[in-house]
């Protein structure tokens, strides 16, 4: 059925975002190597340890992952880690937050195209300020009727924002890379999805199946217009 | 003219909130005290000085302040603040972001006398994940039809969420403890306000004028009923 709603996941799907971090963590190794032998997976192994431990405290976002670099750095070095260190990784954590936004995809031609034809939303994750400042550099929010930042994205997340807008499950398509975050759950609730697969380095995002959800998967947004004209 | 809705500020207004930043502040300058000779209104200066720098990076909340109670530690140590040092005010950063909600003026049994005569909402500024973790932990959230997380208290943020709701300025009266956040923007688009007066910490919520705003003044939400039937 065709969607009268595209709902769109923002960080990865319109624009450049994990790799951001990833080359904080790049960083982060290289910096660390003269305290301690270790492998590069006992590190990343390390800080997604303390992210994860610190998930409930901190949610998603740039601050909570600088938070953590700071800490496994203080852990990994065995407390020897020196303030100008982690000064530098602070500084690294800043540069995640207000990176110059990359579109994909020619995105900003596409959007208006869809306009067109359908409404449209964004459905993303993260810290609200952060999210926003995005949002706000990405120069995309006008193409946009209803924008949700929201602090997870599980079924009932979704389930609330179609609620408040008085939108049924089926009216919408959601478009997203994350299997975990934007695909599964929206299925779950008869919300059609479509994958884009992105390179995905944060494990928190990865799944071990997709049981037997029904998605679609496109190389790029610009397939979007075909996909949904074969529905 | 009696309102039909109350909307009501969340930190030091329903709960305990800024003494448990300020506690992890003072304590800051307790640690940092054998790194250097400064008389406490520096310290304050300073972290005040950083605080303001970055946020327009971090936004407001727990996690921004924790980044930012590092940072300064380095400067104002010379950069000899120690790894095991760093950990101890990531750790009250942590606290800060879980600490035990402390209700106000037996607000929990105010609430629901009031939800009988008025429509109620929350309006709260500050990080998206650490407000619903409280507003959560409060076990308010029931007495609330709209809960609304915003990044910044300003005019045109009020004026959004109200829009959004189909409500009108006339028939809002905001309850809050922050004259810079709550009150003036408020009185601004025509909202009625009334402030409960708290003992402010943070320069920035402060103001040096009021102009000529009007607005009402109670000690205590348990004054409020007799304050609206007033009106």
């Amino acid at each position: 059925m065709r969607p009268t709603w595209l709902a769109f996941d923002a960080d990865d799907t319109l624009w450049v975002n994990e790799p951001f971090f990833f080359q904080a963590q790049d960083r982060l190794e290289e910096l660390l190597k003269p305290y301690a032998d270790f492998s590069e997976e006992a590190m990343v192994d390390a800080l997604y340890r303390v992210e994860r431990k610190n998930l409930g405290l901190f949610g998603y976002g740039a601050k909570g992952f600088t938070l953590s670099m700071i800490e496994s750095a203080i852990e990994l070095s065995g407390g020897k880690v020196t303030a100008q260190d982690i000064q530098q990784i602070l500084d690294w954590g800043k540069g995640v937050m207000g990176y110059p936004i990359e579109l994909f995809d020619e995105v900003d031609e596409l959007l208006p195209r869809l306009k067109q034809d359908y409404r449209m939303m964004i459905i993303t994750k993260g810290e609200l300020f952060n999210q926003e400042s995005k949002i706000a550099r990405s120069g995309l929010a006008q193409h946009f009727e209803i924008i949700e930042i929201v602090s997870e994205k599980d079924p009932e997340t979704y389930r609330k924002i179609l609620e408040r807008h008085a939108i049924e499950p089926g009216e919408v398509l959601m478009i997203g890379n994350s299997i975990r975050s934007d695909i599964l759950p929206c299925v779950e609730i008869g919300i059609q999805a479509v994958h884009i697969p992105r390179v995905v380095y944060w494990q928190h995002e990865t799944v071990d199946s997709t049981g037997n959800a029904e998605f679609g998967v496109i190389d790029s947004l610009q397939d979007l217009p075909a996909y949904l004209n074969n529905l």
